[in-house]
Parts: C-alpha cells; sequence; structure tokens
C-alpha cells in the first residue's frame, strides 16, 4: 500500500543507475523486474567497473543504485544528492562507507545468501583441480605427453578454513561431506555454533597443522604475511576466493618460490583486474573474481537486489 | 595356519611380478607386506604398461602377478605356465581373459571398494572445472586477460548417469548433497535400490533430458553414438571417467564440432597412452587415466590387491 500512494504522490519517474557491467546480461529478470515497477534504468555505459570519477557522474540524478563494487566512498556520496538507496549485488560492503551513507539517509542492503553455494563449488573446483593436477595433465595431453601425476583425495585432509561466516561454513560442509578434517580460526566464532566435529584453534596453530588452507575472513586486514608462510607445512594448498588484501602477495610469492606453498587460487587481488606477478606461476590457479558467477548465483542475488533497491525507495 | 603348513612344504620362494609401473611408488608398505610374507618381487622393469610379448617375458616363471592394465589374454595366460594368482589393483577386469583363468585354475581378484571416492572426487573436478570454465579463465588470466565467464552451478542441473555401480552411485549421492537432479540408466538398476529421489529412465529418454551426462558403465559396448548425439539437447558436457569403448569418438568429435557437446571430460581412451584428434580441442578436458592416482586411493587399493594375492596362494 505505502509503495503505491507514494509512486502516484511523485510524478517523476524515479531512476535507478546499474553499477555491475553483467547485471541482467544472462536473464532478464532482474530488469524486468524494475521496469515493470516504473523505474527508469541508467545502465552502466562503460561495459566494466567504473572508476570514482565515473561513479560521480552515473550517480547524478539518481534515486537508487545497483551496486557492484564501485568506490561509493564519502566523496562519491556526498556528491549524489538524490541518492536514497544502495543495493549492492553480492555479500562484501567494503567499497561502501556505510557511516557516510547512515549520515545522509542512504538505505543500503546487501544478499548474503545468493553467493553461498556458488563460491563455496568454485572453491571446491579448485582445490580439487590443485589437488588432482588436472591443468598440469590436461595440458600436458593436449600436447601429446601421456603423464600420470600422484594427486591427493579430501578424505583425511586437514582443511583450515581461515573466516567462518556463510561461505567457510558452506565450504567446510562440503569438506565434511568428503571426510576431510576441519579447522576453523573466526575470533567472531560462538562454541556452540561448532558441533559438527570442526575443530576451533588459534591461527597460528591452524597455520602449522593444515595441508590447504582456505580464506573465507571479511575486512582490509592482512592475514598471511611472511611470518605466518614461515610457520605453514612444506607443500601446502592456498585458496583465496574472499579479498585480496589477506595476503601479501610479495611473501606468497617467497613461499611459491621455496615451495611452502606448493600450488595456490586467487580469485580475488588488491587491484583488479589483476596482471602482477602471480600470473608467471604455473602453480597459480587464477580465476577472474567469478566466485558467485553462475547462472543460478547472479540471477537470484540480482533479484535479491532489485527487491531490496524497491522495498527501500519506498 | 594354512599359508604357513604351505610355505613350509615349498621351498623355493614364490614369486610374484608387479604390472603397474606405479606400483608402492607413492608409498613402500604394498611391496613391504609383500616382502615380508616371504614373496620375491619381479618389478615392472619398463616403467610403463607392458605389451602382449613383454607381459608374457614378465610372467615366466612367477606364481602371482600384481595386475594392472596388462592385456591377460588366453595367448598370455596360456604361456604363463606357472602363474596361479591374479591380483588386479583397480575394478575393471576387462583386460583379465576370467574364462581362460577359470579353465587353467588362476584365481582372480580384484578390489572393487577402494577407487570409488577417488573416481567420483576427479568426476566432481572436471565438472566444476568445465561448468565454471576454470581453465580459460586461468590461462587468460596468466596471459594478462581479465575475462569474466559466466558459469553453471549444480543447483537443479540434470545429470544423467549411466550406469550405476559404486562409481555412478557415488557420484550420484554427491550430486545430490550439491542439489542438481540425478536420472540414472542402468540395465541391472533394481527398483528397490532407488530410493533417494533419482529417476530411473532409458537411455533414449535421458539423452534427451540431460544437461550433462557421465559414464560409469562397465564392459567394451559403445553407448554413445552419432545417433544418440543427434537426441541431445545443445550445449551438454560429457563425462568419462569409465571406458574409452562407451563413446565413438568419431561421432563426439562430430558433436564438438557442431556444439552439441559444449565441453567434455575424458579419463578413459581406447587405446593409451592416447595422442587422438579430442587433443586439438580446447573444450576437452584430458587426464591420463588417473581416476584412481590419490595416494589415499592407491594405497588403499594395493594394499587390498597384496591382501588377496597372497590369500590366494595361499
Amino acid at each position: 500500500m505505502n509503495n503505491i500512494k507514494k509512486s502516484e504522490k511523485n510524478q517523476k519517474p524515479r531512476r535507478v543507475a546499474i553499477g555491475p557491467s553483467s547485471f541482467a546480461a544472462e536473464d532478464k529478470t532482474p530488469s524486468r523486474i524494475l521496469e515493470e515497477s516504473g523505474v527508469e534504468i541508467v545502465p552502466n555505459p562503460y561495459g566494466r567497473r567504473l572508476t570514482e570519477e565515473e561513479i560521480i557522474g552515473h550517480l547524478a540524478g539518481v534515486d537508487g543504485l545497483i551496486a557492484g563494487l564501485e568506490p561509493l566512498n564519502r566523496k562519491v556520496l556526498l556528491s549524489a544528492s538524490s541518492l536514497k538507496s544502495i543495493a549492492r549485488v553480492g555479500i562484501g560492503m567494503d567499497n561502501i562507507d556505510q557511516e557516510t551513507a547512515e549520515e545522509l539517509g542512504i538505505r543500503v542492503s546487501n544478499t548474503p545468501d545468493g553467493p553461498t553455494q556458488a563460491v563455496a563449488e568454485l572453491c571446491l573446483a579448485a582445490l580439487l583441480c590443485l589437488e588432482r593436477q588436472v591443468i598440469a595433465c590436461s595440458t600436458d595431453l593436449h600436447l601429446g605427453i601421456w603423464k600420470k601425476r600422484m594427486g591427493n583425495g579430501l578424505m583425511g585432509t586437514r582443511v583450515l578454513l581461515v573466516g567462518y561466516g556463510r561461505i567457510g561454513r558452506k565450504f567446510g560442509e562440503i569438506l565434511r561431506f568428503f571426510g576431510a578434517k576441519i579447522l576453523v580460526t573466526d575470533p567472531n566464532i560462538s562454541p556452540e555454533s561448532l558441533e559438527r566435529g570442526e575443530l576451533s584453534v588459534p591461527l597460528e596453530q591452524g597455520i602449522r597443522d593444515a595441508e590447504v588452507i582456505s580464506l573465507h575472513a571479511g575486512g582490509r586486514k592482512t592475514i598471511l604475511r611472511e611470518k605466518e608462510f614461515r610457520e605453514m607445512r612444506p607443500g601446502i594448498i592456498l585458496l583465496n576466493s574472499a579479498r585480496g588484501e589477506l595476503v601479501e602477495e610479495k611473501a606468497l610469492i617467497w613461499a611459491l618460490e621455496k615451495g611452502t606453498v606448493k600450488a595456490a587460487w586467487m580469485d580475488a587481488f588488491c587491484s583488479e583486474p589483476y596482471s602482477g606477478r602471480l600470473t608467471e606461476f604455473d602453480q597459480v590457479l587464477l580465476t577472474p573474481h567469478t566466485g558467485t558467477y553462475t547462472r543460478q548465483c547472479r540471477r537470484s542475488m540480482e533479484e535479491a537486489a532489485v527487491r531490496n533497491l524497491l522495498r527501500d525507495l519506498g
């Protein structure tokens, strides 16, 4: 009822800017919901992530933003005088200055449930790929080289999950299904939430014991530096689907060269698009931040963000 | 008791030939068990799979064989006059002429339980890799190209399992855990063994409905020819971890060129080492028959085969 009254009073159609270049690219349902609610859509004109200057221009005169990872800092938000609501497609909101948004009365939402399975499935794909040396095998065979490589199964493998939120828990649940042993380190963990055989350990202990370390922590704090790599068992596998900032790249390269890290997967980088030194290492699997890039996940997150935005615009 | 009596009577130590070039390469426990039982080990002198002529020479004067996929046909078995027992490391026994073995009183065993999880994990690795385009993403990023590709998750994906024995069932159980819909086709299936939401369908129907087809059938019968590929939905993923003979390669290449098969994974080939035309297709993931190549699996299968052989040698 509220929605109808407001839109009847409001003669000018509300304008919604789209941040993510991939929005509704595979499935038009989310744009259709926006259009059917009478909203005027302002598409991303660049076909890639917007810079600070570009997002300032993009937000001029709009009421709402469907947000990706654009820099929505204090300067940007102060310039967006008509903005009432930001609906992030995804979980992380590090790119949004939430204090300033609150100060300005801009409502901010995210879609915390959508990406869980998609990210956990890509974590598993990466881990199995690295454990079984799938890429090296396939590259060889395409060159006519038949070379069997011994791999590791998941049964009994000790995996440290750094961060035990939605995705960490989901990945842990999957790994337990395959018989892996799960170590967990998370400062915010409540003991009663651990009841399925995971072992909660301090970071220092987990790093020393793990055969696989998978990062699922939020925030921008660096967790793995040379000191931590020095404590690890030789030949670990490192997975990072969370944040580039969690790992000091120089230290990781040192650990790769030394063999402490025998293989790694990175889906998140400090600066994206990434083109740094990790691209020189065959034993590093690299994906361009596609943890949430499944049709199932994109559609469910985009729909959730659209509904959040329409709710918050009133 | 039986063992002790026989070996006391028998002055000459029993000789056991090793077929698989990888036997005890990673973990010496299986050879140690053989040695501790007083057996003389005849290692594989070639470091690769033996030909008919080579295995005939290798079997001269031995009592037992730890077998891989050597051609143990009628000619070979008739020539192996001292052979009393064959213990296959693995499941498939198509390489062994079991009728002739029975006629000659040669005891034959296999290790049906060992490989299940290792093969199912590699099937999952391959499926997730192909659904998420992991290799294309990583290859691009190593070349400095940041290109996001949309993938498919497992939730709701219709997977046809052709053959529903140990490995088919295990892979089905894993896929159901991720929310995939499982179709099963197997002439030997009993209706009461289907109670977890799988749908048993005739091959023709499964082929028309599936988005992913995964082969887990035994035997040498060809299941997929051009006729079957013509019935499939465009853009399917094909997985073959079972037998090269199940797919007519010429028909698969036709289907890849046409786009009926958008991506495929082959771990088994009619002739190994494989160097055929599938190596020309980037969208075909190829592994050199490493379904069972995990440390966990090899050790458990090798130990089981050694115990089977010692039991059968008496």
